[in-house]
C-alpha cells in the first residue's frame, strides 16, 4: 500500500496537546467570565448556504471564502468567514429567542488568506454579543465584558478605545461628504497607524476631498482638549447635525455607565477617529488595544443595528465584540503570563513489576476517582525508566506501588520538580497529591 | 436591499441556549473523566488535505465526503469524516510526539449522509485513543474509560460487548474462508441484530459459503456456554490457528484487567459474534449497548493498529473509542436524566428606577465579581414585568436594590420557583446566592 505524506493544507494547524494547555486556561477564564455576564453559548454549523454569506462583508473578502460540495449535492455551501453574520441568522430564522438573546460563541472561521507568521486559513474566533436592545447599557456591558476578560487573563496595561459611528457620520455631513462617499473617509482614516496624519490629509485629497473640508475634518477629529471638552465643542459645532447629537448623546452615556461595571480609568478613552474597519456598524465602536507590550488590537467589535435586516423584516438592534484569543494566547504565551505546563496530566502511577500491577491498576482507579488526572506506565521496566518517561512528558508527580509500600499499606509519592520522595499512607495518597498539586499551583 | 430567507443547509441544524445547558454538563462530565484518565486534547483543522482522507473507509462512505475549494485555489481538500485519520495523520506528521501517546478529539464530522430524524450532515464526535502501546493494558483502560463516562453520566444499565478481531480471523481460517473474503463474513454476520441467525446463514450461503462451513461458523460464533468454557473450547478447535490463538489470549488479558480497573461485572460481556463495521481493526474491538432503555449502541472502538502506517514507513499500534455524544444527549434528554435547566443564567439583577441604576450596575459587578451568572434587566418596567422576563427565561433568582433595600444597605432576593423573598445584607448576598442555588442543585 502507498504511503501518503502526512501534512496539512496550506495555512492550517494542528494544535497539540502541549499547546492545548495554555490553550484550555485561556478559554477555561473567558468562558467563565462570559458566563458571569450572562452569555450563553451557541453552536452553528461551520458551512451555511453560500447565499447567507455572500453579500455581506465586501468584494474583497468575499475571494477568501471556501466553498463546500459534495458529489450529487445541489446547494452551494461555504464555510462561515465569521460568526456574526451567522448570529444575524439565527437572530432571524428564531424569532422567538427571548430578548435581549446574549450569546456567546467560540469557533474556527475560514478565510483563504495568504498565510503568514500568525495568520492562518483557519483561526478560531471568540464572540460575545447582545440582540434585541437599543440600550447603551448593552454597549457598556460589552466594554465591561472585555475588560474583565482581559484583567482576569492578567493583562496590566490595555485601553479600550471608544468612538461612535453616529459621530464620524455627523462629521462628514458637516464637512460636506456625501453618505456615499463615507466608506472611503472611513477607509482613509483607518490608515493613520500606519500612514500617519500627514498620509491621512493625502489620502483624502486624493480621494476627491478638497482642502477646507480635510482641514474642518482634521481638526474634528484629532481635537487638542480632554474627552468632556471636545465634546461640548464639538456638540456645539455640530449643533445643526441630527445624527452627531444622537451619537455625542450615545457615547456619553455609555462612558456613564463604566465606572459602575467596574471599568477602572486609565483602562479606556475615546478616540473620535477611530473607524474600525467592517462597513455594518452603525453606532458605538470599540477596540482594545495592549500598550504594554506593544501588541495592537486584541479585541474589537460595536454595534450592528442592520446586519439581522439583511434575513428578516424585522430587524433588531445588536452590539458585541470579537476577542482575538488566537492573538491573546500568542502573547500570553511570548509573555510567559502563566507558569509553563507541559502537560494536563498530574500523577503518573508506575508499575513495579507483573506481580503487583493489579495493585498499580488498583491504585490508578482510586487516584482517578477522587478526580487527580493520572496515567499508568504501560510496562515493567526498571523505575529510573518510568522516571524518565514522566520527566520527559513533563507529569509533576510519580506514585511508587512496591512489595515495601504493600506490606505497609502505603504509597511513595515522588515529586520529580525538587525529587523528593514520601511514603503517605495507601488510604491518603490522593488527599495528599492533590494538596501539593494545589501547593505548585498558587505557587 | 433584498432579504435572504434564513435557514440552514440540507442536514445540519444549530444548537440553540437551551440546548446547550445540557450538552454543556454532559461534555464537562466527559472531558473531566478523559482527564482523569490522562488523555490530552488535540484540535485538527476541519478540512484536510483530500488524499489525506479519500482511500481510508471504503467506496460507499467516500461519496459523502464534502469537498472544499476557494477561488484559486490549487489544493484539493476535503471536510473530516471522522477523528481517527486526522489522528493518523498527527501521529505520522509529529514522530516526536511521546508515546504512548493519548489524546482526545471533541469535534464535528461531516457527511453528505440522507437526513433523518437523530442524523445528521455535520454531528460531533468525541474520540479518546491510545497510540503507541501494543499492551492490552491500553485496550482495557479504554473499555474501562468509556464505563467510567457512563456512570458519571448516570447510565444504570448497559454493557460493553467486547471481541477480537484475531479469533475472528481465526475461525475464518479454521472455517475455510478465504483472507479476501473475511470481510463479506464480517459484514454478513454484522447483520445478525437485524435478520437473525437464520437470516446470517442465508445470507452467506448466497456470499458462497458452503453449508459445511457454516454450520462450523454458526457454532463457533454463537456458543451456548459460558465464556471461559467457550474460550477453552476455542482454544482446542482453533489450535492450529496462531492467529485464533493469538486472539484468545489478548482477549482473556484485557478481560483480567478490568476488575482492578474498576469495572463492574455485569457491564460488560464477550460476544464472538461481534464483528464492528469498518474495515480497519485489527484486534480487540468494543461496543457498548444501553439496554434499558433499549437505545442501541452508543459507544465503538477497537484496536486499529494498520492506520497509522498508511502516512509514514513507521507504523505504530493504536487502540480507541469513539463515544456517541450526541446520542447519549438525545437519550439523556428524553430520559430527563438531570433536572431541567433552560438557562446558564443564575441570577436576574433588576433596575428600580433611572435613579438607582446606577446601585443596581454595582451590585451586578459585585456579585459577577462573587462568580455569580447574571443577567441585567434593561429597562425601568415596573417589577411585574422584569419578574415576567426572568421567568419566561427560566433564570431561578432575581434580586431588588429598591429606595428601602438602599436605606437599609440590604437586598430583596426573589426565588422564582417558590415565590419566597428574602431580605439580605447587602455585603451577604453573593453567598446567600451562592448557598441557595447550591441547595437549589443538589436537590
Amino acid at each position: 500500500m502507498e504511503v501518503i505524506r502526512p501534512r496539512l493544507p496550506k495555512g492550517m494547524r494542528d494544535i497539540l496537546p502541549r499547546q492545548m494547555v495554555l490553550r484550555q486556561r485561556v478559554l477555561g477564564i473567558v468562558e467563565e467570565v462570559f458566563a458571569e455576564f450572562g452569555f450563553e453559548p451557541l453552536i452553528t454549523p461551520a458551512a451555511e448556504l453560500a447565499e447567507i454569506l455572500l453579500g455581506k462583508y465586501g468584494t474583497e473578502p468575499e475571494k477568501l471564502i471556501f466553498m463546500v460540495q459534495h458529489p450529487g449535492g445541489k446547494e452551494e455551501l461555504a464555510l462561515r468567514y465569521d460568526l456574526s453574520v451567522p448570529l444575524s441568522r439565527v437572530v432571524a430564522q428564531y424569532p422567538d429567542l427571548p430578548k435581549p438573546f446574549r450569546r456567546y460563541q467560540i469557533a474556527p472561521v475560514w478565510r483563504a488568506e495568504r498565510p503568514q507568521k500568525g495568520r492562518y486559513r483557519e483561526f478560531w474566533q471568540c464572540d460575545a454579543d447582545i440582540v434585541g436592545s437599543t440600550s447603551m447599557l448593552a454597549d457598556a456591558e460589552i466594554v465591561a465584558l472585555v475588560y474583565t476578560v482581559l484583567r482576569r487573563l492578567g493583562f496590566q496595561q490595555f485601553v479600550t478605545v471608544i468612538n461612535n459611528r453616529k459621530i464620524l457620520a455627523g462629521i462628514g455631513q458637516y464637512s460636506g461628504v456625501p453618505e456615499a462617499q463615507l466608506p472611503g473617509l472611513y477607509r482613509a482614516i483607518d490608515k493613520l497607524e500606519r500612514i500617519g496624519i500627514s498620509g491621512v490629509r493625502d489620502e483624502l485629497r486624493e480621494g476627491g476631498f478638497n482642502a477646507p473640508t480635510v482641514d474642518r475634518l482634521c481638526q474634528l477629529l484629532w481635537p487638542a482638549g480632554g474627552i468632556q471638552a471636545t465634546l461640548d465643542d464639538l456638540r456645539r459645532e455640530l449643533a445643526d447635525f441630527a445624527i452627531a447629537l444622537e451619537g455625542i448623546a450615545e457615547l456619553e452615556e455609555l462612558l456613564g455607565y463604566l465606572p459602575a461595571l467596574g471599568v477602572e480609568s486609565g483602562f479606556y478613552r475615546v478616540d473620535l477617529a477611530m473607524v474600525r474597519g467592517l462597513d455594518y456598524y452603525t453606532g458605538p465602536i470599540y477596540e482594545t488595544v495592549v500598550e504594554k507590550p506593544r501588541i495592537g488590537s486584541i479585541t474589537g467589535g460595536g454595534r450592528f443595528d442592520g446586519l439581522v435586516g439583511r434575513f428578516s423584516t424585522q430587524s433588531y438592534p445588536a452590539t458585541g465584540t470579537t476577542i482575538g484569543i488566537e492573538r491573546i494566547i500568542d502573547v500570553m504565551e511570548e509573555l510567559k503570563m502563566f507558569p509553563p505546563g507541559e502537560t494536563l496530566v498530574e500523577v503518573l502511577v508506575t508499575v513495579f513489576s507483573a506481580e503487583l500491577l493489579t495493585e498499580s491498576l488498583e491504585l490508578l482507579t482510586d487516584l482517578r476517582d477522587s478526580g487527580l488526572r493520572c496515567e499508568l506506565y504501560y510496562g515493567t521496566e526498571p523505575l529510573g525508566t518510568q522516571i524518565r518517561y514522566a520527566l520527559k512528558k513533563g507529569i509533576p508527580f510519580l506514585v511508587i506501588m512496591g512489595p515495601d509500600e504493600l506490606a505497609s499499606a502505603e504509597v511513595a509519592v515522588r515529586e520529580l520538580g525538587t525529587k523528593s520522595q514520601t511514603q503517605v499512607a495507601r488510604a491518603d495518597v490522593g488527599d495528599f497529591l492533590r494538596e501539593q498539586l494545589d501547593r505548585q499551583g498558587a505557587a
